[in-house]
């Protein structure tokens, strides 16, 4: 009795969440590992690509037999309690459109980054999505009945889904949205990742963005000067 | 003589820099604190602003008289062994140019951001300077035969001159620049500021730039939700 209620008790921060099914978008390394580690905290995942028979969804699907799936874009969303945004930045918008009817009053966790690869390397920000504005910000704009929450956009994968990988897991996760609800609902998530709450800091509203979204040109630098990926800032007080 | 052939060593980075003669471009709380420190640690401040009569780069003087002096931009740079840019980003060309005759061939240290404060708050950055483009190069392309290193702009100013006022010193303050002789003697300088070797990440030339100004964003917006901004950022790896 004693254990089923601490597990039924919202307020716990430790408490494990409900085993969800959550809606992965983007077939790329960021979408495998978000995936695979969710698959393997005990959720089923569905992976959504513009095609229903993209080879490396129909992959994560085989590799995941009983947990994981593969879908369209629309399907995935349609699945998901959850949707989390891993598509590249330039093509967010498109396949959010594509998934849209499943999108609806759900939360997204958006983790994509406007890089504009067009310019040289290090990429640099799309112009029309930095500084005065943000992708975080264009996607809540285009589905206003979607509660966006930007996270996780400031590192590499590994550390997104495993933070204890470095400084005893200790270092900063920035997040902001419009919804305190969903923000409570994906700090949830994060802390099964292995985040704890004192490295998760909310930023305030979507426009924070512009903020998260800028941490890219300076991480882009780091990452060629040090010639390691698996690094993330820590905020020193 | 030990103690003399130590003290010319040029590869003990623990040696104090010999006193130098600083320029100091600007009257606000950055300038006030560079020079205020400079002095501290030995060496002669002449503080420049816009005419040889502002109340601030007098009452620096008068505070620090017999080491500190006030004079015009020009005065301050023919003055200086090395120039440090506190000057505000949107007016740092215009006084530049007004120093330009003291600051052929010289090191200058820019410290400046090109804040846009005309879009509310927090400010973003100055568009033409900013994603592809910096305030850092900008001065580097305007003044050729000067030495532009750009580093200590991504912090409040107080721990800027004092690391180790936070986390024992331990966090990160970037550097860039063309001239690789101009950042060693940088170096130096920041080493008496309190600045260890391993905690100064030289990101390489001045292009390097759009990443530590694009450190703005998110250093704005952290400091609005954590209300101090006596913090700074620390790469863990």
């Amino acid at each position: 009795m004693a254990i089923s209620t601490f597990a039924s008790s919202e307020t716990s921060y430790t408490q494990k969440s409900k085993h969800m099914k959550i809606a992965v978008l983007g077939t790329g390394m960021v979408g495998d590992t978000i995936g695979s580690r969710l698959i393997e905290l005990g959720h089923d995942v569905m992976m959504g690509s513009r095609t229903a028979t993209n080879e490396k969804a129909i992959a994560f699907a085989d590799r995941h037999k009983g947990k994981g799936s593969a879908g369209t874009y629309r399907e995935a969303a349609s699945f998901g309690e959850l949707v989390i945004n891993c598509v590249k930045g330039e093509g967010s918008i498109e396949a959010l459109q594509a998934a849209s009817d499943g999108l609806r009053g759900k939360i997204l966790v958006d983790i994509s980054n406007p890089l504009d690869f067009s310019k040289g390397n290090p990429p640099s920000l799309i112009p029309s999505l930095s500084n005065t504005y943000s992708l975080g910000e264009e996607i809540q704009k285009n589905f206003p009945a979607t509660r966006v929450v930007k996270t996780l956009n400031t590192m590499w994968c590994g550390l997104m889904v495993n933070p204890n990988m470095i400084g005893g897991g200790n270092h900063t996760n920035f997040m902001c949205g419009n919804d305190a609800e969903a923000k409570a609902a994906v700090r949830k998530l994060l802390n099964e990742f292995g985040w704890k709450n004192e490295n998760i800091l909310d930023l305030g509203d979507i426009t924070n963005a512009r903020g998260t979204e800028s941490v890219l040109p300076i991480w882009l630098r780091v990452w060629i000067a040090t010639q390691n990926g698996a690094f993330n800032f820590k905020i020193i007080h």
